[in-house]
């Protein structure tokens, strides 16, 4: 079976032109077939603030009311997503922007209310891997949003994370799936202070142990539990660390297996 | 050859909801391939307000600056586009978004500064269909915004008549092209107060006519003119009319040949 990278950025290097530009330029000549997944980063605070639209968070989650989803529309889907494109593109790297929508790619459904209303948040049900098949077959590279559908006809606010480790299990069948998380830290730290203890392997016997250590907490809790589960699911690599990772030999980064 | 439809729709029915959802539930029972071109209505303008982001026109046109065509880039590929997409998907019509930069569909180069400075306006240079054609192969219809790139990094605001009538001169060599330009009016009106002087046919013989009588001038001379242009680079047929022209076999619609 051929690989397939999945690769996830985030805010760290969205935000930053120049790290978005050195990025896309590596990030294109990276051979094979790939999928690069981006977050959102804080333009859409800054366009809602722009407009008068209140940002509303609970627990570090943002509440998807109707005007969030259109700004959240308007930057994912829009500006980013075609600053992305059209900088592959500049590099020859045949790029074609994706929302879950498009081409029926990932469905999901609304999350139920339960102590909290997250308004129009989506969890993914489904991946449909024929279409993006037809187009890694010609070469093209898809750039997706964090931003679904529920086939119903409602966009759905989604978590980037989730979106790659989805995409990596769903492509499991039919390539070996490699999963990069980029954010702006060598890998999971030993020592959070300290950018040279990385941990270089996870796997199930020493997770419990580092999560009992507090080595393991908060924010990278979640985001390790969205690597296991894409383990189990049969995603052959998963890694987390800086974009460098993809592309230097010599970097360090945490591998999960 | 197979026939392929390429649709323009303009602001009439992007800024009316009930309009656009009863639109959109029509074109997607529409059988064979398709393609769809959607004009950018009010919104623009409207988040420009919002944003106090002044809209600078020279003749009717509007010049496009950083700021413009980042809201453009917001509203045309976020906004409107994914909001075509998911009703589409909602009436299983399997569309994907595209800018010109998306699959390097649409080429363009920025408007020479003669005696106006439009900005980041681009003018088509050519179109690339083999990836276009994959998709038509595989049943999905793309959905285009009026933005194209240089090749270059750079997008570029693009009149959507002109990116309707440039794909379907693109795809005559594969398909027979017919290129539909919908609008509010039942077609070009002998009497432009009297939407039932429909003038059913118009050719290269009686076209200088209408224009000496002055019944076709102002905004419909572009828009015949790209007509004609279509018709002389082999695209099948041009029809401009309401919507209905494309599901109502008694619709008054004007055809260019």
């Amino acid at each position: 079976m051929k690989t397939l990278k999945i690769i996830k950025i985030g805010g760290n290097i969205i935000d930053n032109d120049e790290a978005l530009h050195s990025f896309l330029k590596s990030f294109a000549s990276l051979s094979g077939p790939k999928i690069l997944v981006h977050g959102g980063g804080k333009l859409a605070t800054k366009l809602a603030q722009q407009m008068n639209v209140e940002v509303k968070m609970v627990d570090g989650r943002r509440i998807t009311d109707q005007e969030t989803l259109d700004i959240i529309t308007m930057v994912y889907a829009g500006k980013i997503n075609k600053d992305i494109v059209v900088k592959l593109q500049a590099s020859r790297c045949n790029a074609i922007g994706f929302s879950g929508a498009d081409g029926n790619t990932i469905v999901s459904v609304k999350r139920p209310v339960k102590v909290i209303d997250y308004g129009f948040a989506g969890d993914v049900i489904r991946v449909n891997t024929e279409t993006l098949n037809v187009l890694l077959n010609a070469n093209v590279t898809p750039v997706f949003c964090a931003i679904t559908h529920d086939e119903n006809g409602q966009l759905l606010n989604t978590n980037a994370d989730t979106i790659a480790s989805e995409l990596a299990i769903g492509f499991s069948d039919s390539y070996q799936t490699e999963l990069y998380y980029c954010f702006e830290k060598n890998g999971v730290l030993q020592d959070v202070n300290d950018d040279n203890s990385v941990i270089s392997h996870i796997n199930t016997n020493n997770y419990q142990d580092l999560i009992d250590k507090n080595i393991i907490s908060d924010g990278m809790l979640p985001k390790l539990n969205n690597c296991f589960h894409a383990i189990q699911k049969n995603v052959k690599k998963v890694c987390i660390g800086k974009p460098e990772m993809l592309f230097d030999t010599h970097a360090n980064f945490t591998t999960i297996t």
